[in-house]
């Protein structure tokens, strides 16, 4: 059996696993992607929950699954939130996944707070080509929260990221992932050139390999996490390429993955 | 007539009055369910406003038709705005709704800020199984904010709430409606499996709840907009049984709702 | 060549200049319309970005292409941040648009602080007929957020506004826009009696002003961003007379708005 099959069979299982556990999730995020991020939990098998405020933040976080923490738009008590479920996912080895939304020098008290949330090591790094390329130390001219850059350039500097992270996943026309476990990158392709134009599509992708976390080992999870996104999309753009149906469409087809689609779709490739 | 035949004649009759009224619904909603639950509103013929500052609070409650409280995330000023607005609606006789979204142990501030609002005397408490049974005393296991127990064991425990509130709604499979006004309890059946899969459906249907109190009396608004919901539920799931169609065609029934639809579909017991 | 035969060329390079520059657009907007103003913004070809915290608003405004502020649901965070932005843009010469969502002596806080924003000289304010008229200080019996004022008889009353701004918009079956430039008044039609029924229709034009003033002269972005909303409403109303599908369709309209599209759909008078 290549390893390639292997993986395949692992991201299955994972799926498997998502639908029978439904974990719960937590959230904190942004207020734009906040719906979005909980229907596509809905929708892929977890069992969302948003809870963003300092004082329950502690006791709920010890409850959960796994933790999402995305930093869009963050006010001042989520920023507490964030740093106390961090914390507490630390030191309870709960999973957690850290989506470092628009970490650049302009943006200065997320960025301040993401090197703090990074002392709590969390399980997944994931964004888009040029937050990983700042965060990685790189020089950065970020459009905002849009990645400019090009992933496959990047992931080759990320790597210094695995110091912080067991895993590191970089999104774009191709998405790559990096590992403690070994040297191999993963790439996964699919997708559709629709999902930048949806807002919240990454910022839901991070909440997504949050719960594969809570079934399956970090990196078969951040695998499984993209493998569901990129399938979807792909076949959504296939069904309708527009943008308003697109969105109905790539729901639809999050809700009805199944083993047989993941088996025949999935394309993968390992560097 | 039967009783049941004048429950639907008073349904339908909340539903004109709500199409002709048009009335103002202030919600102090979670930042899930603020976009979906003011589309649900002017879906069904209302006119939303999410106004949840502590600094508008009392001089906005003082115009509205209803006011509508949800628990789901809240920040520091919407828990102050909660409160304002509680007050101002209890003391000048406007209908309220409280759903308390996520009621337990392990979400202590906002359960004691509905212990709190629970003084204001709302005119509907509505919640699913497991926080209904939590809110009524009961010990629970509830897995965040979705339900994991069943609606029918639970509304025999909920009576003691009646005590705080004219009407207690728990919603599930099916929903049961309990009122000061008889012992009877009404069965409403309907709606999808599907929308517990999509999130703030629950909120959104706090919100409604208000809405039809701002036109009809407490226990007629609360079947009426349990039934808009039922119905709109199962008509969309027979056109549309994925997720992202699904949702679509929800606001589409909800929208479309009519008198004969409302005759034609209702499925309403009392007990 | 006539006069509107300009506009009409006008209007359709502003949409080639959006389509070419992608902007980034810097939207301070309340919790109901912030997913659906991003999304919005992405269909039509900006970029956007809902930063919306004090700490970060000056150094994030100064590299913007336009500043969005609409006063929803504010909380005093997001107060604090439009107070900086604002006055960023004013002296960066940064192109923002106001959108006065409930000005009335009912809503103080808010109303207090769009006076304090008008002195930060926005481009443009925009606003339905019952919010601008109580701006120019016309008596107003507004419900709630939505308008129940007629557009048309407000714009005659609106010039005072011009005082603070380049362009006043006023947004209702027709919508009226004012301009510093000259004592014309453009009308513009089409739309669908649908779009009110959708939330944040308003709040996402007014974000979609602001992409349209990052690329084009004020007076043409307010026209060119009225225009795409227009023939955008009107087409997907022709297709989907129903609210669920209606906002599908309106999404795919917006995205695939091209030059031959406005050529035959635009509907603009000069007064």
């Amino acid at each position: 059996m290549t390893q390639v099959n292997t993986l395949i069979d692992q991201v299955v299982f994972a799926w498997q696993e998502l639908q029978k556990k439904s974990p719960l999730i937590q959230c904190i995020t942004n207020q734009v992607a906040s719906n979005y991020a909980a229907n596509v939990l809905l929708a892929c098998g977890a069992s969302p929950a948003m809870i963003d405020n300092p004082y329950e933040a502690e006791s709920f976080t010890r409850i959960v699954g796994a933790l999402s923490i995305n930093l869009g738009t963050p006010s001042s008590e989520q920023m507490q939130a964030m740093k106390i479920s961090a914390a507490t996912a630390h030191q309870e080895s709960i999973p957690w996944v850290l989506d470092p939304v628009g970490y650049s020098p302009v943006l200065k008290w997320r960025s301040d707070m993401v090197d703090t949330l990074l002392t709590f090591m969390p399980s997944v790094i994931r964004g888009n080509a040029s937050e990983i390329s700042t965060l990685a130390g790189e020089q950065s001219l970020s459009k905002g929260v849009d990645s400019t850059l090009n992933s496959e350039d990047v992931y080759k500097h990320a790597k210094v990221l695995l110091k912080s992270s067991q895993c590191v996943a970089i999104s774009g026309p191709s998405d790559f992932i990096l590992s403690q476990e070994s040297d191999q990158v993963i790439e996964i392709k699919g997708g559709s050139i629709l999902q930048p134009r949806i807002t919240a599509t990454g910022c839901s992708l991070g909440a997504l390999i949050a719960a594969y976390c809570a079934v399956a080992p970090i990196n078969t999870a951040t695998i499984a996490a993209h493998v569901h996104f990129a399938i979807a999309g792909k076949l959504a753009y296939e069904k309708a390429p527009t943008l308003g149906q697109f969105n109905v469409a790539f729901m639809d087809e999050l809700f009805t993955l199944n083993a047989e689609k993941i088996k025949q779709h999935i394309d993968i490739q390992i560097h």
